[in-house]
């Protein structure tokens, strides 16, 4: 079979590193760039010893391609996603440029107009479990945040079967690469470690995401969300603890049918009966939720653990590739979790 | 001044540890006994070799002492402490065997039926930020958990001013030694290191506890309360991250002001504009809390976070300690916290 | 192509738990049983619950396979090895017990006389860099040692070439990992974490192996070795930092020659200009070296670096099974290590 | 009794910070000014929340005191401490620039030429254990280097008692604090987290001040020393393993009583049985050293554990200044390990 020509835009950050690492064992694909503007001209390898076996050197610009995978920031994800498409390139976009429907909310989350709103309605949502359908004939894949990620799996078999009402509670605590490879004194190690932290008090930029996935889920408009991320002393993952109201009456064997039933042929979630640990998701695609009556106070509780850097960012967005191509969906991403 | 005599019982646990610890080098007491069955005869620095300053043998059984701490599992402690106050010792009492005012509650969450019922009635509940004055004249202090104190410290203030509802969701994070010194695979190292979980859905012990507690301080008996622990890898603290419904509308100003004036002339308490982190309580006996309007829910956020083994536990009961007889009330445990 | 068919013994250690994880996505190679005498009868998954696409069931006892992997404690190894040479089914033993050629050297190291010495003879020490052409044609593999791994690896290429004299000092650094899966109040979290500590300054047990292949490699039989192991905080790796002595002069770039062209085909050594680190490795079979000249102390100095479960264990015993069965040597373990 | 006027230069860094902490709790002293270019005017507990309770706002410049701590880099240090020695302020500089005594080390090393080489002859490497008595009368202390302190208390006894010859190897591991709080790439939580690594493989700073003070204690000139750092995945603490050939015979015994006889007095110095954790040093002014003879090789293992920032720096200058001003020698330094 024929490869996919791929290009990875932004190598040098930790979702476009684990971009190269999977897309460069992944049998039906073929990397033909990775750019990074201040790395250009360097071996990969230089910049990510456990790659080398990659072989890769890193452009400034992207090349040709089927499909080019955008690892940047936001706002300039939007700018080359237009090239791109212009040029009958795929686009699957890492950044938070194409997640939102209502233009509105980037000025008011992003700080910047949206410079296409038109692609807004036009982009697909690449949450495999809801969109599978659209992912595979659209040119271009908003992919999901790894908090949204979380957040959405754990809390759309609840809404989608309207056994919650509109209170919303979701704490999630993500492991440190989720705040990316620029210093920072909060990813300071020894600031970072032994130690753990709320932040974002006044409303991250995840939110608005979640939001809008969940009222269409949950087909409404009035769910009241708080959403509060924290910073744990791991490398790798997001545990996500969500609490809702129950609306009715409900089983606990009820609900954890209601939730097999919902992810049944999914192959990248698990609905476990324990609670999920982090390490059980780590280095792998799988996303694992668990459901539970809270029987104290009638409440749902959920949670669910992925790995933000795979299926909370690269490995999603290869997973919505091999969608739109037509592979296997689980190709390339089939590893187990590196445990411990 | 006559140097208080002080016992420990149970030395050879967390708890007992860092009353060791702490008690070794307080100015006001001296150690008479520190016991532990298991290891009775042994040098306690043969277990704790950071303890050889002490110079402390350890012996089976309690000996003489104006204050016994017990450091015991449940059930265990209602006996000793029964023992113990016959001789006019007073307890400090580091179990959840007296914490509890309903004696009902002990058969449902810790398998026994309590042995002295009417001793619940006259133990104090040890926080001393909610019951000073009747710490100061007790013999009986029952010392709060350690998810209980975290919790109740962020929530007093709130349900007593009467700004929030019935509904409550607590999700702490617990540092392992929370779990204890005693093996199992979730405190193995590779067990516990570069994950995060979720545990006791189904309800943990301190929840009778803080349910009791948040009541008495909304005046109240509706409390629907979820509470969820977390274990996060770090030896010591807790972050306990509590969500309300507001009943009605309060300002960021207002809610700061009322967390300042309960709290006014607290040593141990200090209320922060940005969320606390647990390496800013590690090591020391202060709890920090962070109160904010989640403005898109609008909600009550409260952060609070501990030294699970001091201000949850050895340094709660020392503070005690010092109330009940008179001492300043930080001394011996005023240390900053040790960060990084 | 017909699938090999192979047995895990002993598959809920770290090390056979490896073995399935990483013979569970093997293409070449069908998993005929695992046992484990403690767990028998119960899934796989419900201890692992990563590995609960492989759907295994454990056993008791060994069944049907083309080659045994041993993931056994030693002494119970021999016995069941021989077992299975008795049935023609070949062995790759995870244990220490055919790593050492004398026979004098069990009971003085692992308290046991060895039960069929003449295996000793017969047994290939399952280091490819060094053994591959006895492992194509031998029935029984002693699979080396971590830490010997790693020593051997970093030191060898220098005792060939006969740049250094007899003085060799080994100080390694492992992960939690290395010391197993059963409880110990060295592995509790707590114990373990924020610290590091030398151990078996006695002598460790994979002293004799080392002895033995680096005076094979040194072509002598004097050689004075110290190796000191320490554990680190981290789940996985070691890292090896040998010293030695130069018997002559050579220069930095001699040195690096003489390292790249001892290794120049391998697929698993990598020398590398920079100190290694344990994350660039983690979770690959990769085997990093550096190799520097210490022009203050004329020293050599030689890092090394491996995946303690991997490339220390499963991975190895998995190179040299397709060395044994004619594949591809990296077929199965060619993955780039899970950094960070 | 009056108390001491102790300033502290540049508290923003981990040293400095770690002298307010300890200074601002020490009885005997009391701080007039704490300085930081780049943060005067602010709160000291605006950077360091932990440290609230010492009410200090940060100035530009030092002012008035008897002493002064000097935390600074390299360079900067000689400059103002040669202008706070001509008002007659005594100083404790943390940093390198008066523990060489031969200035022609100054250009080699640290790239600059010594401004004031008469100093260097009168400064007192600060090691209260090998110069208590210079310590007592002179005004300029040179704190030793923390990599120095673990490795010179380590193998000071061998080398004075004359039972090892010229070979010395050091291997020490140290947690993240040692690098600093500046931002770089190496401190980042992700990629100093789940990994170990040796650095400075060409010559790490301390190497000089290492091979100074040993070849004193030894009385020679012709120590060959290898010094290979590491950093390690905790935030504090120095495990320093020393390698070192036995010129002669002599008994684990001997050894021993040689090391305990050595340090007979010292208040920080513990020889114990078993190779000392990190842990058990941590947040303490302590040292603890461990000698064995190495049986197979007959070398000598000395493993010494501190806490970097403690005895590797802030707590070791305390420990000067008491020395200095006539206080108790462990005032204000004497807790015990906070463990674990």
């Amino acid at each position: 079979m024929k490869k996919i020509k791929i290009g990875i835009v932004n190598v040098t950050g930790y979702a476009g590193m684990e971009l190269a690492r999977l897309l460069g064992t992944h049998p039906g694909v073929e990397i033909t760039y990775a750019t990074s503007r201040s790395s250009a001209g360097r071996q990969l390898s230089d910049i990510f010893p456990h790659l080398s076996c990659l072989n890769l050197t890193i452009t400034e610009k992207p090349g040709e391609a089927d499909v080019a995978f955008l690892a940047l920031p936001h706002r300039e994800s939007a700018a080359l996603a237009i090239q791109q498409l212009e040029k009958n390139i795929r686009v699957i976009d890492i950044s938070a440029d194409f997640r939102l429907k209502d233009p509105a909310l980037y000025p008011e989350w992003y700080e910047f107009s949206h410079p296409a709103p038109h692609l807004l309605a036009k982009a697909v949502y690449g949450l495999p479990e809801l969109y599978r359908d659209q992912i595979k004939s659209t040119s271009l894949v908003a992919n999901p945040g790894c908090y949204s990620t979380a957040a959405i799996l754990a809390l759309a078999p609840a809404l989608s079967a309207g056994i919650i009402n509109d209170n919303i509670i979701i704490d999630a605590k993500s492991g440190l690469s989720g705040a990316g490879r620029t210093l920072s004194l909060k990813s300071h190690f020894c600031e970072a470690n032994e130690t753990a932290s709320a932040y974002a008090l006044d409303g991250h930029r995840h939110l608005p995401e979640i939001a809008q996935e969940l009222n269409i889920a949950g087909k409404t408009k009035t769910l009241q969300i708080t959403f509060v991320p924290h910073l744990i002393p791991v490398n790798r993952g997001i545990l996500s603890s969500c609490y809702a109201e129950l609306s009715g009456s409900i089983s606990q064997s009820e609900l954890e049918l209601l939730y097999k039933d919902f992810y049944e042929d999914e192959p990248f979630v698990r609905i476990v009966n324990g609670p999920p640990h982090i390490n059980q998701v780590k280095g792998s695609n799988y996303c694992m939720i668990c459901a539970r009556i809270d029987r104290h106070a009638n409440r749902l509780i959920i949670i669910s653990a992925i790995d933000n850097l795979i299926k909370g960012a690269a490995g999603q967005a290869i997973q919505n590739m091999n969608i739109m191509f037509g592979l296997e969906e689980d190709c390339g991403i089939s590893m187990p979790a590196l445990y411990p």
